[in-house]
């Protein structure tokens, strides 16, 4: 345990005719050599706080010193030693905000919460945020938003520990570029344009008092850093997570959200692209889309021969949508059973009364109104699946982009970790059916769940993961893809079940006698 | 030219698809080799700004750099790079507050100025506005008029440059402890209270918006660094200023104000002490005494043989009171001139009319009402005159203690700086004859005038001096003299004109004839 936030223990000399140093130099001479020699600076803000403290303790007590990559600070004296010091650690997801509470004198996990990010009034996607940020006010909008729902949810994280939310003495926050520019009311209009630059990549780490965040005004606020404007600070919080910097092995790290995001590496060096790959895959875009929240369907089998049609929902409740895996799922089954062909069309007539004509074409039902939460039947229509399609064939075309440009084959790959709500829920097989993922055993692919959080728990405890943070970003390679032409063809490539060249695909059934 | 705040001048590439990195990592990738290697930190409070502004110019133009001891600090870009980087240079002294301004990019100074410090209506001297400070709200408002009156101060210096005051980037404070204290809002109570300790010696600097201050917000605020509540960074400043640190040969450093106060060392060692010994000499507490100031009596000269008295005043103006060299030339002349004895007393009937009685015992003449500014006549009566025996004393003490520390005699000294406006005024001769100074070759007294003022002049433009400020403070050992025995015992023997022992004064005439 090295932690972001420690406690030292003092019992410093009071002072004498003898020895008559001040009372803040006289605590920065106790904790030196608890520091590696290096005496720890005191920002103006917290100067006559910690004297007053010191000296009404006694020159006995606690100390807080946040460890930050300029050296030690310190903030804070208390006389009495709480048994808590609590922190906690944020992933700030476009649609969600997920947080934990932890003791950093331990690691313990005090509290866990999550809350819908406000801005989803003001724009969907990220897209549409950056173009409401530009508008009069927009950016303080939005940056306003995201600072009162993290006020919101750290404070009811304390709540449920029984803390007050000034105890809490640090805050890490893992997010994608866009998310880290509202948070730090950073101009975003750049991310989004050629050549897609943030603003800033690597922000020092400053106080919740600058941010107006209700936690202890010193609380150090350390925000993941990114690499561009597609790969930010919850990827790189995803390496950390899974040590992805730290293997001898060659592995991959997927995160599939509205970007499909890859990094490709081990302990020499690491590549990584993102691109446009998920929409499909999430609520807002296909209409029966939906996030992975209950009722919506999360797995489908279709009976090949029979065409026969089971499904699973979300905590079990009457189906109102499909999530990612269960598209994932539901479009793999729809090719076994050969309702769609390989370039991801409905056959007529292979479905009996499952494939009826509606406004947009063909459409398939997965669930009849009679089985439906709301009485509307649950289907998947031409326009959807276009879209999972081009989903499923970007997402591929990154991945062979990336290995192209490292010159490895899949089979190299000792694991391909695959991050999020969509690494935790998709069949893998499903996902390698439709082309989607390598054709590679399943036992490869290790989901590791929402990793940005996962990060930044770690950066709380863990000095080297810390230090291994900021490495990173210099370590990485970003490949854009939003530009490049190997990606545009692979990913023409990409647009057939599961691809043109089905000899990559060994292990999925090929059907020669289709039309083509 | 190693000057506290930088502008580097820079031509960054612009942004590409094949160089994507952030905005800001751009400017702190370029500037980083011009920092020895290190990527300058931004905090919060630029971070929009700086990476605004970078962009707004084009990439191109000078970055502002502040030369911090924690490493460089970007918080700045400017499109146009000015031709003039202001700062000042502050003397915040008990009385007035001196400052110049300067052109960090040459040295050159720009303006100087003077005004009386505001605190004066709350306090004359500084343990009654320690008092004061502990009264209800009195803190905050010994510290609002210190920092209006700087505004005030940095404001009028920038007006008479042409310059406005937020184009400011750097300002030095040197001043004694408890002004330090009042301006940077910290409790002063303990520094006047047995053992004397200040709440902090040696802030890390802070921000000019950290204060209140009316500069660039993101300007360094340095406030120098003092060893103990009688010895501040006003006297690092003048060891600085005279280079005492780094001398081969031995030499003293004496400041007189309303404390004396002594440094004696070489580049091996530095020993420091100070005592209560300036009051008699300064306004305030002698009912004649006054500040160097137009009308101030500053020369006296008694022909010993007929008692005719001469006097120059400060910008010949007619005499209002007497400034502290006038005291001592006075002094000396009515030692020299048999009308005060051995004692420091009186001796009824020596000076014929100019020797009258009044309420308060004998009284001297100097200047008739007919010569004084107001009708009023200048005087010096015994109360006057023992305020004075009591500070000559102190003074000469405070040397023979410290001296004697060090096992060094006064013959050893190779110089022997004396600051502040005292040092600039007096004649050491004079001083010597009251036993006041010792017995050296005039030469070897070396006035070196605000070096309060000097020393933190070097502190906005060599980076070697504020090293060097800061391992001082480490290196300087600190004598408290307040509670010394040896002080005590060594102030009785130099109550008397030039000593008890008068062979320590071989060049002053001894008058055996004398009464005890």
């Amino acid at each position: 345990m090295e932690p972001l936030v420690r406690l030292i223990r003092v019992i410093a000399d009071p002072p004498s005719l003898q020895d008559n140093t001040g009372d803040l130099d006289r605590l920065q001479r106790v904790l030196a050599p608890r520091l590696s020699g290096v005496a720890p600076r005191v920002p103006y803000g917290r100067l006559a706080a910690v004297a007053t403290a010191f000296r009404q303790a006694g020159f006995q007590g606690a100390a807080v010193v946040n460890d930050l990559p300029t050296g030690p600070e310190l903030v804070d004296f208390l006389a009495d030693p709480p048994q808590i010091l609590p922190a906690v650690a944020l992933d700030l997801g476009t649609t969600q905000l997920e947080a934990n509470l932890i003791d950093l004198n331990t690691g313990k996990i005090l509290a866990h919460g999550h809350c819908e990010n406000p801005q989803i009034e003001l724009g969907a996607d990220i897209l549409t945020r950056i173009h409401f940020a530009c508008r009069d006010q927009g950016l303080a909008i939005l940056h306003e938003r995201i600072i009162a729902t993290t006020n919101k949810l750290t404070g009811d994280l304390a709540d449920r520990a029984g803390l007050a939310p000034t105890t809490i003495r640090a805050l890490t926050v893992s997010g994608n570029t866009t998310m880290v520019h509202f948070f730090l009311n950073m101009n975003p209009y750049y991310l989004c344009r050629e050549p897609y630059i943030p603003a800033v990549n690597s922000p020092d780490p400053c106080h919740a008092i600058d941010l107006a965040l209700t936690l202890h005004p010193a609380a150090v606020v350390w925000v993941l850093p990114g690499v561009g404007s597609y790969f930010g600070g919850d990827l790189i919080s995803g390496i950390l997570a899974c040590n992805l910097d730290q293997a001898e092995q060659t592995a991959m790290l997927i995160d599939v959200g509205t970007n499909a995001e890859v990094v490709i590496g081990n302990r020499d060096w690491l590549i990584a692209c993102a691109g446009a790959a998920g929409p499909a895959l999430e609520g807002g875009v296909a209409r029966m889309g939906v996030r992975a929240t209950p009722g919506a369907i999360e797995h489908v089998e279709i009976e090949p021969a029979s065409g026969v049609i089971t499904y699973g929902t979300i905590d079990g409740q009457k189906p109102y949508g499909i999530c990612g895996s269960g598209m994932i799922d539901l479009v793999a089954g729809l090719y076994l059973a050969r309702i769609i062909d390989l370039r991801g069309k409905f056959r007529p007539g292979s479905a009996k009364d499952r494939l009826l004509v509606g406004p947009n074409g063909l459409s398939f039902i997965v669930a009849p109104p009679a089985e439906a939460a709301d009485g509307q039947p649950v289907f998947l229509d031409q326009i959807d699946l276009d879209a999972l399609m081009r989903s499923k064939a970007a997402m591929y075309a990154i991945l062979t982009t990336l290995m192209n440009q490292v010159g490895l084959t899949f089979a190299q790959l000792a694991r391909i970790y695959v991050a999020g709500a969509f690494g935790q829920h998709i069949a893998p097989r499903q996902a390698i059916i439709l082309g989607m993922l390598p054709d590679l055993p399943v036992e490869t692919f290790v989901p590791i769940g929402n990793s940005s959080l996962k990060g930044a728990l770690k950066m709380l405890t863990d000095a080297g993961v810390r230090r291994r943070s900021l490495e990173l970003i210099r370590k990485i390679t970003y490949i854009e893809l939003n530009v490049n032409q190997e990606f545009m063809i692979r990913f023409s490539g990409s647009r057939f079940i599961p691809h043109t060249d089905h000899t990559l695909f060994p292990s999925v059934p090929h059907f020669r006698d289709e039309e083509p």
